[in-house]
This record gives C-alpha cells, structure tokens and sequence, in this order.
C-alpha cells in the first residue's frame, strides 16, 4: 500500500504530473534545442525505418496488414502503400527499430524515437496534422519516456522488462493525445489506456519480437490516445495505485525523480548510434577500434580479450556465440570482434546472416571473456587484449555524454542517413527528405513533405 | 537463473509441453464431454458478446475500428458489419467481457472463453475453417490457458496481473495455432509471441479497460499465430526462460504443475454465471438470495452485515461505495444489498448507472463489512445478518464446484441466451444460433452458421 496519507503530501501523483506535462507542452513554448533535436530523432528513425523496412521481419507484418487490410490514411515507409493509423505506426515502429540502429535515451533505458515517431506520424497523416504537431508530440513522448524511466528506477528494465516496448507505451500514448489536444484528465487516461497494455520482455533480444515491441508500444500508445478521445474509461492514476503499472513492473518506484531537473529536456540527452547493434556493445566497439589503430596492436596475435562493462550490459547484449546476424548485434563478443578486426565501419551489412562466418572475427571471439561491473557507469566499457608476445593493451570506451554541439550532430545524422537512404531510393530523394524533416516546421501536410519516403523499395 | 542442470531433468521445459500440447489436440480424438463444453463455453459467449456489443465501450471500439477500416472477412456479433480479422477479435472479445457475465474457470484465475472464442472464430471466418475446427481450437486454448494458470501459481494474480488478458494471450494464440494446423516448433514461437505482448493490470477493474484485455488478448494471440506461421522468430521457451513471461510475472512459478492431472480435460472445470457481476461477487450473492427467504430475515431491518471471503476477492471485487455500473459489478458490498433486497435477479439492468440509487439497496450497502479469509476455498462466502431485533442469520454461499449434469447445464445456458439475446434480435433467431451452435460439429461455413449473430441491434 504505496498512498498513505504522509506520503501522498510529499511526493506527486505520477500519472496527473505526466498527463499535466504531456497536455502542456506547445510547439511555440519550446526552446529551440529542443525544436531541433525533435528534428534530429526524427531524421535519425526515418533513416533506419527505410532501411529497416526491407528486413524479413517488416516485410512479414507487411505481409499481415494486407491480409487485414484498412484505410489508406498514412505512409508504410519504404513499403509503397498506404494502410490504417494503427497498422502503419506498427509496421513502421517495428522496421524503425530491425536494425537496433536506432537513438538511445540513457533515463528511459530504452530507444525512445522508435515507438513514439510512427505514432506520431502515422495521427499526423490521417487527422491532417501539421508538421509542428509532430515536433510538440515528439518532445512530449519523449520527455515522458524520459521522466517515467527515471520514475520506474533501474529495477523495471534490470527484471526484464523492455522499456522500449513498455515505456515507449506511455511516451506514444503522451505524443498521441499531446497531438490531439486532450485536455490533463483525457491525457491521464490515455496514459492508463496505454499502460494497461504496456508489454515486452527483454529475453526477446535477438529475436523479430524486439522491433516488434516497438511497433506494438506505437500502435498501443496511439489507440490510447485515440480511445481517451473517445470518452474510454481508464484508472487515471495507473502509474501510482495498487496493482497498477509500477506496482507491477518496478521495485524502485521512485515519484520524487519528478521533481528534479524539471526545468531542462531531457530530448537533449538522446543518443545516437553510428554501429547497427545494441547500444550496450557501442562502448566497447570504440574501445576496440581505437585498440585496433595501437601500433602495438595485431589482430593475427590476440590471445585473450578482457572486457569490463557495467552489470545492465550482461543480460542486454551478451549472447556468446551469436548464429543469426539479430544475435550478432547482442553481442559483446562478436561485436570485439568486428572492432579489433576494423569491420565496425557502421555498414549494415556486417551483421547479415551470411556474413558472420568470417574467420579472423570469429577467432577473436572465441578468446574473449565479459565481466560485469557496478563501478562502471552506463555506456562505458574496459578493454584489455593480451597479445602472444605478452604484451596488454587497454582501451577505455565511453559513448555515454550527449553532443553539446547540435549542427554538427545534424551533420553526422545527415551523413548516416544518406548513407542508409541513398542506395534505397536515389540520392535526391534521400537529399529531399534531409531538407523535408530539416524544415518540418512549415510543413503542413506532414504525409506530402515526407512522400519521397512512401516509394516503394527493391 | 532457474535453469539450472538439476531442475531441467525434473521438470518439463513449460512452452515446449504446452505447444506440444495445444498442436495435438485433433477434434476426432476429443472425449464427448470435452466438445460439448466447447459448445457451452461458445453458447455463453456468444450470448453475452451479443448483448455486450451494445455497451458504450464496444460501441467505442466499433467507431475505432470504423475510422481503421479493414478488410470485411469476419463479423462483428451484433454490429452489422464485418471487418478484419484482428479487429473482430479485438471488438468482439471486449464485447464478450463488457458484461462481465461470461464463463470462468478457477485454474486460470479468469476468464477463458473471452479471449479464446473471438481468436478462433474470426480466424475460422477470415481462414475459411469449420466447425470441428473451432471446436477443437477452443479446447486446445482453455485447456493452455488451465494448465499455465496452474504452473503460474497464486502470485501471478495476486500481484496485480489480470489473467484473463495475459494467461488469455496464450489461450488465444493456442487456439489459434492449433486452428492453423502449426506443428510444435511454430506452436511454441506462437506462444512466445503471445507473451511478449501478454498484458492488463487488475487495477481497471471497473473501467472499460477491464474488457479490453480479453479484446487485446484474442487480437493478439491470433496475430501471435498468424505471424509465427509466417516465420517470425521468437524464443521458443518464453515460459522457460530468464526475464521470460514466468520469471517477470510469477513469483510461483510450477513447472511440475504440468505433470498432474494431464489425463483430465480441465474445460470440463468451467464455471458459468448466472449473474452479470464478477464472479467473486457470486457465492455472496448466492448466500444473499438464500438469506432472503429465511422467514426471520427483514431487509428493512439490517443493521449489519459481515461477510468474509477468500482473499482473493478482496483485490479483485471490494469496491465499496460504486459510483457506476461497472464499478458496482466488483462491489461485494452492492451486491449484498441486491442479494437481500432479492434483487440479484440475473438481470442486466440491475448494473446499470441509472438504476444505482435504489434506498433500500444502499442502506444496507452502508452496513456491510467485507473480511478476507485465508481458510475460506476459492469462490465461497460465508454471511452473517445482524438485525436490529437482535437476530443474527448465516448463510454459507459455494459457486465453485462445476456442473456434473452437462444436459442440465445446457438447458440453463440456453434460458440464460434467450433471455440476453432474443430481446435484441428476436425469438426466432436467438433460437436458430441455439441450434447453431449445437451443431456447430457440422458447420463446414462457420460465418454462414452464425449469420443471425451479424445483424445490427439498435
């Protein structure tokens, strides 16, 4: 029994602060940091979406949206047609998140853009919403995503749970009623709606269901928001009462996290990837690779590899001997690999199925041991090759702070992008679209600016 | 870490006996008894699906799924139209609970025809399967979801989880999978599909999102099974593994649960209701209305009630002043003034928001004290009235024990149809779905047979 009475007078109710941020947030109040790092998620997910949209997994609920079938009313990215709401922002939210490609938000433990972007898309395409819609539904999914993730504690995603599919539930349902205009007690509900629903189990890594949480926490977020507007009832306190979500899911439920940093966005903290693979093994890749530049360093000799990561990392990506290019990208030891061998080059490729046999990554593989540590701090990693000379090299790794210089972020972005888009659709619709989601503010139709991105693709 | 050496040789790996399980299971080989339950399991809920596709929330759902569009291949029961095959298992299931007047069963703490019953038949409709079909995949899902309430144990419930939406998900996908004709690898990615998504907190009781479980779980568990026949990966052990469906939601967990009582049919178990309340209200009521009759009794003379229940109920129907209907189907209290007042007629109307106000049901609502026992069985009650004269009345109240006379059963079910239904549709073919679904062994068109259940009411 968490409301006692003494407790109630020091600490918030969870679920009305969320609703009462979520409803206030307005496109015309917001900093442009956050304008523009709304942008950038969005850049990022429409690049990984396309590319991911051609993965067996999208192209199999491709597959089962044509059987159901729905009004034409948004995009399938990459797929050349048009479906329902619900289904688009799960097939989208799902090839969004195929590639493990996608940004990361330290506070959420989770991909934040990936279920709250096709949501957001997939309202703002069959209710006419424009371009400055998205940005506000954005920022508030993902400031949701961000404070309930402090809120739940470590417990939530250290039990098991994908906070992707659970907390992404809430950040999409947030961008969904912010979107429509709910009022706080619509929105709260909404939130209830939401989390009732809110599913995802971390043992799915390496499997088609991890990018189909996403898509579920999109569609589920989304029909939330839209089922609140319909005057559905719902607890609108499921994230403080008794047998509500964090009763459930979290051990560390910890409300007063509202009341601090209420004044910055926490969109700024997001985190982008520039290797296809979980972002619990990116620390350790750049350890690798700058090893790997060590004139000392040969990858023909390497005799043992320790690797220190923090203890989350270990039921996070940890599968020793990966068979699928999906396991790959879990993989501490593959991915040590990839980095000592200089193949972390960010191409898509080097985690294909077909491609994972290559001898010399393999042997490194097979030498490297993985410890966990609780000194470590999130997205770090500590390397050590023993090399058959008896000489140790060491390489810390660090992909943990957020970019304090946003245009050259934009530029990196820009580069991925391209690079992801390009090959798919031509360089100058991948060029449109830069200059499409770069200038979505004036964009009143959101399904006509991003239209290069609805072709269909192979 | 469960899986350790030791206990794998003792107890069966869970998801793979379950799938091995649910795709055996073949219409030819079912024992008479185990069909003519599915019957009655599919009568009921057709019954109350037909009167709760009038609710506000079905109506709701119905709008949602308007505005999504779909292609026409399965119906929704008493809504004119047809739809998608997901979304006539979302609307449909929620239908079928709206009421909460739909079939029980104690092994899995719930309700297992609403998730399973929307699953097969629109899968029947979009797929073109029979009548054996359904019936044989409405059995495979009961008896996954009886026999994984029964490995899950007490706490699954106890701490919050709604098991008719999260045990319903693989009751669902069972079904489903069975239908399809998957063989045990495919039946056990179906289960692991279901799982990832299983979800519903206990906490809605009372609110719209109650019934939206049972809708969520049906839509769910037949995508859960139409996409593993599409190949989609997911662990094949999700009630097996760490940071599976079982480590994150049980603290029970009995894998040798599934070695016990394998020879019984535990459909045979399922427990029916004769009034539109949760079940936990039922052994109550049932001591009220026995109370009421004894010559001592004066209702206008309650100045107080104990009653004592397992302690199960206490979380799950122990609203203590309802301000809705909805909320009044979990109140012991209510209920005990309907009961005394003779009030608990079986009729609908009873639960409705208008009819709440009634004096002489509140006034002794007011004087009632609800205690849990751990020493009283599941679905039992024990009440005492104190009159003002001194008196003092007991009455013991048992809803647990299932039907032995399966005829007579039916012949309830039947009055119990005709009541909910031929008000909505008329005689004539509230009778013909009767006979129908009597039948339902020789439908090869199961849609054609159950085509007076398509028209649209109101």
């Amino acid at each position: 029994m968490r409301q006692t009475a003494g407790r109630e007078a020091e600490t918030p109710h969870v679920t009305h602060e969320l609703a009462r941020f979520a409803s206030g947030i307005r496109y015309e109040d917001l900093p442009a940091g956050a304008r523009f790092m709304a942008r950038q998620c969005l850049l990022d997910w429409l690049g990984v979406t396309l590319a991911g949209s051609q993965e067996p997994l999208a192209l199999m609920l491709r597959a089962e949206a044509a059987e159901e079938g729905g009004a034409p009313r948004a995009t399938l990215f990459g797929g050349g047609a048009r479906t329902s709401m619900g289904q688009a922002a799960l097939v989208n939210g799902a090839a969004g998140h195929a590639l493990d490609f996608d940004d990361v938000l330290g506070a959420m433990t989770g991909h934040p853009t990936a279920p709250v972007a096709p949501a957001a898309l997939a309202l703002a395409e069959g209710r006419g919403l424009d371009g400055r819609r998205v940005i506000a539904g954005i920022v508030a999914g993902i400031e949701v995503e961000a404070r309930l993730g402090r809120v739940l504690g470590d417990s939530h995603y250290a039990k098991g749970w994908h906070a992707t599919g659970t907390v992404g539930a809430f950040g999409a349902a947030a961008a969904a009623a912010n979107m429509l205009g709910l009022d706080v007690e619509q929105t709260a509900r909404a939130l209830g709606i939401a989390g009732t629903q809110a599913a995802g189990l971390k043992s799915m890594f390496g499997t088609m269901c991890k990018p189909l949480h996403a898509g579920k926490a999109a569609r589920n977020g989304l029909m939330a928001a839209t089922l609140a507007e319909r005057g559905f009832t719902s607890r609108d306190d499921v994230l403080d009462c008794v047998q509500g979500f964090t009763d459930t899911q979290t051990e560390t439920f910890r409300p007063e996290a509202l009341l601090e940093e209420t004044d910055r966005f926490h969109i700024l903290d997001t985190l982008f990837k520039y290797h296809p693979a979980c972002y619990g093994t990116h620390a350790t890749i750049e350890a690798c690779l700058g090893l790997a530049e060590n004139p000392a360093f040969d990858a023909g000799n390497v005799e043992r590899v320790e690797v220190k990561v923090p203890m989350s990392a270990l039921r996070m990506c940890n599968i020793p001997a990966p068979t699928t290019g999906l396991e790959a990208k879990f993989s501490l030891s593959y991915n040590v690999g990839l980095g000592l061998t200089k193949k972390a080059t960010g191409a898509l490729d080097i985690y294909f199925d077909e491609n994972l046999d290559r001898p010399d990554v393999h042997a490194i593989r097979e030498t490297v041991a993985v410890e966990g540590s609780d000194d470590l701090r999130p997205y770090t990693a500590d390397v050590v090759v023993h090399l058959g000379n008896g000489v140790a090299l060491r390489g810390p790794g660090d992909v943990g702070p957020p970019a304090d210089d946003l245009d050259r972020q934009w530029e990196k972005l820009e580069g991925k992008f391209r690079a992801l888009v390009a090959p798919l659709l031509g360089s100058r619709p991948a060029g449109a679209l830069v200059e499409a989601v770069g200038s979505l503010d004036d964009a009143g139709d959101v399904g006509a600016a991003l239209a290069p991105a609805a072709a269909e693709i192979g």
